[in-house]
């Protein structure tokens, strides 16, 4: 018995491995339930609002099955270079003109959460810099053919030999990168 | 057949088992050997210099047996309050008092990394900066109790628990915390 394990019942919604695995190390247990639900966003939001809205999206498809003692959680990741938001490539050649795009340069990763029971809900966004190095069309090549970053948005998993080989840093939380800012998740849980 | 292999044979010299993901996850294959060195320093060296000087002072210990074709990788981490160089906890007690130490302030992490053939020998040294958020005596006695960090400097992991939820940001690399600056050493190695 600790403090540090939530009271209620968790459903984390992600197909996410790495979402799974970062809750797991908190020592936490969840039931991992997800739905396909509808990704695309009003124009006018900006970009944390659209991390926003997307978890919140997800997590009222949720609602109407929670019993009094469940808390889902939901999140959404988003790549932003300045005002454009970097989508999930569509084939090897998209993956390459995206780390074309990202290489030399810094860019924006929004993860939006969202925590709801059947009667609240609250959601945040963390947001995290990170800066590629240089990246030489060899290193692009090798990683889009090993590794295949077709489901990742921005075309790439920091968690994945680019991330190890090309960061010259990250400002802000490595985690959120990976998909789920674990601290702030851990502390809004605890004090849903 | 890729350019992002090393030519040579690798030794890895380090007991850590992080140390040793972060080098696999590079997609290496490599030797694991230790020897048991001295790890005592001159007080007159500086807190860089304590990084580089141990890591140097272990890559001599192979030097001898060391093949025209193979490298050898040593490393060496230290953590930092102020002009304090924080060594591993003798027991529970004194993981406490490092703890408490850390709780709510910037300490700094050196880790220092050799590389090394039978005629040469290169070094350098990574800092990274880790904040911890205020930290609860319950949050530190549990993670004490749980992941008993006796053989680690500084008395935490950043991979384990505490990391996950005690860690407001990291200015420089998440690996180098965890013992070993994965992109600084793949270049070192692959231009060797």
């Amino acid at each position: 018995m600790n403090n540090f394990i939530p009271k209620q019942n968790i459903i984390l919604a992600s197909k996410s491995p790495r979402r799974q695995q970062l809750l797991k190390d908190l020592g936490w247990e969840f039931t991992i339930l997800t739905k396909d639900i509808d990704e695309s966003f009003p124009d006018y939001l900006k970009r944390e609002e659209v991390a926003i809205f997307l978890c919140e999206h997800k997590a009222k498809a949720f609602k109407d099955i929670l019993s009094d003692d469940t808390l889902v959680i939901t999140a959404d990741t988003i790549v932003c270079l300045d005002d454009l938001i970097i989508n999930k490539p569509e084939d090897a050649a998209d993956a390459r003109r995206i780390l074309k795009l990202l290489s030399g340069r810094q860019h924006d990763v929004y993860t939006g959460v969202c925590i709801s029971s059947k009667d609240k809900m609250i959601s945040f966004f963390v947001k995290s810099s990170v800066f590629f190095k240089e990246l030489s069309d060899a290193e692009i090549d090798y990683y889009i053919g090993v590794y295949k970053p077709f489901d990742k948005a921005g075309a790439y998993g920091i968690q994945e030999w680019i991330g190890f080989i090309g960061i010259e840093k990250i400002d802000g939380s490595y985690f959120n990168v990976m998909g789920l800012p674990v601290k702030e998740v851990y502390e809004a849980v605890l004090n849903f």
